[in-house]
């Protein structure tokens, strides 16, 4: 395997439509798995700065009106360009106007990979014809342990977008039409801080602008951000909270490698 | 005491409308006391989003009308399904139009709690009957170490607004109507970060959630973030400055519980 | 020399209009120095906080059309009271329109100091007369590591803007339209952050704030920048990478002083 190699040889650019509450870490996340972020949500530059990404990310955290119009120029100026486009769609079940969003984007934008927790895949997957509150989580309606179910919705939502999709959880599915891989790398801490999740989309897009789309490159980049994960906890001494967790995995996707990679990825074919 | 150990097993959910400086470090220390950051200011769905939040926090930093809006529908929300609402008017001392869309939400919303430095609160207690330019500091209205003054001013502002007022400073004083406290925990380094104040303001929401309003809960919220604040300060090291010590911070309350809480809690009725 | 101590005696106010990116690492820089942020990007307010502030730093990282137009009004404000303004044109070769605003700040407003990497000096340099593409890269058109060049395209820009000019690099070159200097202190690792530009920014204009405008207290911001991430590096483990390093470069900033700054600075006049 070669895949991190590939990504600090390209040294590819990741443009990232994204939310201001993690974009520092973000950015960062990029800048240590060797690739260069590109930070910019503007609708009359989106689109342009698309031509000099290798890869752009859309993430709904914090989506507003100018974020969205901004999404849309800059994912079908993407397309146009058949660059790849990773749907981070943070959020999503917790509000109808955003959901609506996101769905105008998945209609309108051919993904290459969509990565949510389970509540927002979920929601994704409701389309248009419910309307139900936000207050009925979507979390009743598949346990998120059930790692054969999540692969089946996993499945159905890929064959009906084409998109390579992920669900995150404590084991992650990835499923493209055709077959699922679970990962089983990660660390609980992962889920105390914020921004585990947008980091990780923004890795998928180095890692796909680098070795190319599909399942076994996503699952890669799942694994190595897992490891980084499982690298940070082991190293949080007695004193050391969520904080200092943030900085450890971003230091180790700083240090990870593809012998890390190989030796810790535990992959398994679904 | 068991203030903290409610908030980990209710696990609330803080809907945050903040300032983009500080809003990584605000959902950080949300999570690290064991609540539920959501990050959410489009005015589209801010309404919607309270639905599934426990409390509210409005923090006027790098307001904008938008923001503005959005506060003013999540705002008008949570007080029409009872959910409590924290203000922390962050900057309203330093222009005009801040202090009037402060003064606007404290019109128009009922809030459980109000947070600012000594600035900030005399700001929001001159009204409208004044519209001196901001070059005149309201320090120079009183002397921020006076707790007897401070003690005055937020009690007089408290039976105003009808929320418990908290003066930050060296010595912290809260006010419901009819009591007052001061809170001696804390660190000066507190002050050499951006965001103390922010965390601050989310945790007493937090708190507030779980525990139920009041003096109490809002005391004790100052207490065992001024705690995490001496923690952190003994923690650092020669090489450490201000970065480490908001990373120490966060990590603190990471780790305080309702033993540490109890040991150094350092509350006196005035 | 005693530009650190200058600034922590008066410590001046240092209002910000930069991007949602990095402003909370501006922000503690800023304090970590000795100065304090004022994070304000609202165009109904940021003329009137300019009244508060010692010195304005525009930075076109994410910028917006309402972001733009709180830059104008408080470049603006900023001129008819003689504060100064420093400009870093973040990303600005990266899009037509935020080239074309970053030119109709720099025809409208009287900058103090512009410093940004080659590629934004040279983007700036072409004014309106070149409209092409993004797509092709500035750095073709001068060998960054040529520091003759850099000095005399920096010399000429400053000549042509009145303001201090910098082109960030592996070496620094401040110039004003008499003189030029080399600036030798840094680390590779300040390029593997996000936000190492934006930082040096706002420093500089808490430097011109208590020191005065000039070459020479640029260059002193610069160096003392530079020492901090020499001393940062230093302190890097084992296990440490982009994020423990960017801790350490704002807690270096924290803990420099005047003697350090005298003692490690490395400048030479070109």
């Amino acid at each position: 395997m070669d895949h991190i190699s590939k990504i600090r040889n390209k040294r590819p650019v990741v443009h990232c439509i994204t939310n201001y509450v993690t974009a520092n870490d973000v950015a960062n996340a990029v800048l240590a798995i060797g690739a260069s972020p590109m930070m910019a949500d503007d609708p009359f530059e989106t689109a342009e700065i698309v031509r000099i990404a290798d890869a752009l990310v859309i993430n709904t955290g914090t989506i507003s009106e100018t974020r969205f119009e901004a999404m849309m120029k800059a994912g079908k100026a993407a397309n146009a360009m058949g660059k790849p486009v990773v749907l981070d769609p943070a959020g999503v079940s917790a509000s109808l106007v955003r959901r609506k969003r996101a769905l105008v984007l998945l209609s309108e934008i051919k993904f290459s990979c969509i990565r949510g927790n389970a509540s927002e895949i979920k929601a994704l997957t409701l389309g248009n014809s419910h309307s139900r509150g936000v207050d009925a989580a979507y979390d009743d309606l598949f346990d998120k342990n059930d790692i054969e179910k999540a692969a089946k919705i996993a499945a159905d939502f890929s064959r009906k977008t084409g998109a390579v999709t992920v669900i995150s959880g404590a084991v992650d599915t990835v499923s493209d039409p055709d077959e699922t891989f679970a990962v089983y790398n990660g660390s609980a801490m992962m889920g105390k801080i914020t921004g585990s999740g947008c980091m990780l989309s923004a890795l998928i897009a180095a890692f796909i602008s680098a070795n190319g789309e599909g399942c076994g490159t996503v699952s890669a980049a799942l694994s190595a951000f897992g490891i980084c994960g499982q690298i940070a906890e082991k190293r949080m001494g007695e004193h050391d909270g969520n904080a200092s967790f943030r900085n450890y995995l971003i230091d180790a996707v700083y240090g990870i490698n593809d012998d890390i990679l190989s030796e810790c990825s535990l992959i398994k074919k679904l």
